[in-house]
């Protein structure tokens, strides 16, 4: 930790914050500057109550730590990138694995459509929500347990891996029955049962960065995660909230090599939900490709305009055939770049 | 609905877009302009469903609902504001409601001390946190139901009705149990279950916006709320995310007169969490009475150096008291701005 | 400075990087921390060059400054509020001063009638735009030169003082010549050649803040000015650009206290760019009084469906009488607390 | 433009807010909604005006306008992309034009050192900064008319066009004078009076967005240098400000394929601005190659830590040397996308 006194604290103010820096067991180094006196605190203690402790004095300015704030989910923690194996993918390994299917499952007819798609065109993992949240009341929330049973169905029928999103801690143990992998969704990102409840599952969980949420609050929900005993987490960016309106969110594509530097765990993109416009999705998808991001979650649906949700942003499938075609050659390229031993790649 | 065309729309796809949104139940006018066609619908029906539809069509440049998206919490469903009782304090009628307490319930002597104090500075509503949500799963917890029982303990000693945070719907039952007012915290403004737990209990909730919530998404988390049930939801503006690095957030206090236009529900402030440190609050706590809020909530604690939380926003027993004095004449321009009729007030 | 290696720093980079701060004239303090080395650097140099330098070695993971980047604009350097003369005004002093006028001078009769609407409601000071920054180049430019003199008519003949808008280096002086004050605008926070310009000039400024400006850059703006000769800067929030849209902008009020703690320049507030509508300027105009910032600075036009710009965010004639009466008694507890001694009172 | 009418608004005031319209030369049509009156506004005339004024009666909820605000910058107005010739390279053509060289040029020795290391590594226009916008008055401000001398000579030496910064007015014929292309930076993106200036000038410009202004502000500034003379217009996306902090800015990599249909104009990317930090550039570069940019600006300095300005963000002539060679394969997807016709491209 590094405190830093405000100008003219005095010399009683600032032996009293060195004595009780020493009382949560860390050594002091007061250094006495041009203006100000700062102090550097040295060891193991309970971290942010000191932290919260010391900048509560008037005579501190500010109290920030030098450490990070979370530990399993660091790359100093684990150097070696995390594989996550969801039905026959491997996420983080090397294959850039695609999530795709409806925003919401809406009929058995539709869902297998979306599934014989996904499939054909060389996507691994079939998504489809069964629990929808929805800004508005109003909105249709999802067909539930039918939703999860029919999304089974159609991922069995076609050979593809499962994943749904789960809202709620009393719904973890049946989306986890019916589903290979739990999503997270950006809303709930700071939802801390959930997230321990997610912790306690045998199931691999893809956690969605919040709309305002800051890379360092992403990794420690991933922590929460891991914490609690899950270690198979997928981080996923899928925009911010900004001023800009032209897309229904900014996408912060920076954040894949920022967090390959932090973190062992693998990093997806959703360019679906960043852009919020399909025609925008093919050239965005190849920036995620090249970026080296794991994989890409994109939604598509037999016929957009009679979706039930999220149309704007569904990509028929022909288009979703037509991405997956020109991505290929930048997929070879990537494939190519997993070849770079990791020490040497970044 | 407003449907804009995309240049060069044919008279074909336009007719196909008419006949669609006919088809969900609206009359349209279609306006030629001099650079693009623009539709407009009119009627009832499922409005977020024909936007989506309509804005999947690649000849649609854009949908925008005109009418508002909720119903039960807006101005014109009811024009007279909401008074809300809560303990012998009601909120939203002709006095300043101050809700005051610790960030976390630590000890009884703790909270006893609080109340105390509270009580004798004017504070009408005992807060103190029993479940927390923390952004780290290292820190704090909360001392859960044990902290609940506390809590109404030090509020009936002293005569104030209590409010604590209910992070999950399986603890909704509980924390209703033993206090008088819900807390949604905000990074819960969008936890849909969570809202329509507390939808169907028989306890008014204080609902906070998020850290980048709009104002419309807030005003839809409280109608999740009275749509299910209870129609007793205060609005909390407590501060919002942006670039700005000196406080710990940007008090968007001209969401005030905002919320007053559209909504007949109360609305309260919370600048001890948008400023983050102790010594801006009195001077803000002015302006949260000036701009005629209901009411405000901050942070007391008997020794905030040793607060196991939030210590450095926690104002002194000391400083509480004399904030509380400092608005007194503050409080009487309020009191006389409510005399003036509703009709012509705003 | 405080400089935080990298983890696995080795102890040569470590040397290296002392040995190259030492070359900067500081001294270094080296901290063996649990996890990392943190060096500390004390002494006086040329800070930005060292941190930029220091922060380009691969070892290193940041180089933060810990003294302030702006001096003569800061509070250390001189602990007293400074006080502001414009014509018969004293910004800073013992008097909320208001500021108002059209949005644009557009007519002689216009300008004349705002000038004894403004002076009729104790207004001190007479805005007008002559030269205008407009989004589009499409819009009203402005009456340039002639405005300035329609504006200094109008001021005159009703005892005001007049400010107007500056947009570039060319034009510091024809503004000077005929305007008591020079306002830079929020678009030109950064633009530094304007910022030297102004500051070599003998009249008061008043900067405002940038949409996206942080507190920090605006200081280290208004020390561009003092720095180039000109002391007299009153420091303007109107509001900045944040996600919400149902405002034009989001006015940070906690600024005021933020600023009054770094600085001692005056500080005012502009609810109508902040909030872009005329009905909820009243209710904010009392939030600015109430928070202690030192003016305000509002627009007022003859017949605002008629103004050539800003006509939904400017108060007619009668609006700006009824909100100047309602703000007596909460300017009289402004004076009030005014008279408590600068020491004592934050 | 589309007008709602507030809630309960009068017939008389709907008829006279109809009148007004048609005064402004535009045909009406008046929808009557289930809750609201909606008024449809065709024709041509002074749209910004109108907008105002009748956004400005109190009966009046929102006045907003459909048609494009720019017209030369659009692409139906020009429907071919735009190619833009600086020396040998043409941008907006069947080449990914790398701009790189030194933030600031510091001597002579240094930027021909730059020069000759861009050019052998396949780079096209040198920059350097003469003239720099620095946040705080203490910094090194540039080397004026010497460091243009030195670019020019570095540029003729190598081969390369040279791009370098103008701040205002006062410097376009000077600047113009030594290089080929002229760079409006960030903060000067709403700098009227230098936009305008620009716009007379027979030079090509690359405008960089501001920190927070929107893609359509940004049009709209372009469209202020087309306006006055000046069509050749490349757009540079730089990042944006917002609440996340591991990065300077936030990359907006959707804003290149949100222009490509919006405008004619080149788009270029700026990744070392937008992270602010070497080693993350070479991942984020392959993605500015895939999204389909028109090129990329970087820098590059023989000895980043001892740089006078942006050492951090600089590469080394080996790190811009490999990241070149790495972005080869790129290149070539870029190049076979590139022959695609425009019409089937986007």
């Amino acid at each position: 930790m590094i405190i830093s006194m405000k100008l003219g604290a005095t010399k009683e103010q600032i032996e009293s914050v060195c004595k009780k820096i020493e009382d949560f067991g860390y050594r002091v180094h007061s250094i006495v500057g041009e203006e100000r006196v700062v102090i550097a605190a040295v060891g193991k203690g309970d971290v942010t109550h000191c932290l919260e402790s010391i900048g509560s004095h008037d005579c501190v300015e500010s109290a920030v730590r030098i450490s990070a704030p979370y530990k399993f989910v660091s790359r100093q923690y684990k150097p070696d990138r995390t594989q996550i194996s969801v039905g026959k993918a491997v996420i983080g390994a090397d294959e850039f694995v695609v999530m795709a299917g409806p925003c919401s499952v809406e009929t058995e007819e539709q869902i297998m459509a979306c599934a014989e798609a996904v499939a054909a065109a060389g996507g691994k993992i079939l998504r489809g929500g069964a629990y929808k949240p929805r800004t508005s009341p109003y909105d249709f929330q999802g067909l539930e347990e039918e939703g999860l049973k029919l999304l089974r169905k159609a991922g069995d029928a076609y050979n593809l891996a499962v994943i749904t999103e789960v809202m709620t801690v009393t719904n973890v143990n049946i989306v986890a029955e019916y589903s290979d992998m739990l999503q997270i969704g950006a809303r709930n990102v700071q939802n801390f049962p959930l997230l321990k409840a997610v912790g306690r599952v045998d199931r691999p969980v893809m956690l969605k960065r919040g709309l305002c949420a800051t890379i360092k609050e992403l990794l420690l929900s991933a922590e929460y995660i891991v914490a609690h005993g899950n270690p198979n987490v997928v981080l996923c960016e899928r925009g911010i909230r900004t001023f800009e309106g032209e897309t229904r969110n900014v996408l912060d594509i920076q954040a894949v090599p920022v967090l390959n530097k932090m973190t062992h765990l693998p990093v997806i993109l959703d360019p679906a939900h960043s852009s919020g416009k399909r025609d925008l999705i093919p050239q965005i998808a190849r920036a995620c490709v090249a970026i080296g991001a794991d994989g890409m979650m994109v939604e598509t649906h037999p016929n957009p305009e009679s979706a039930w949700s999220d149309g704007p942003q569904s990509l028929t499938f022909a288009g979703f055939k037509k991405m997956m075609d020109d991505l290929k050659p930048y997929i070879d390229l990537w494939k190519a770049s997993r070849q770079v031993p990791v020490g040497v790649r970044s």
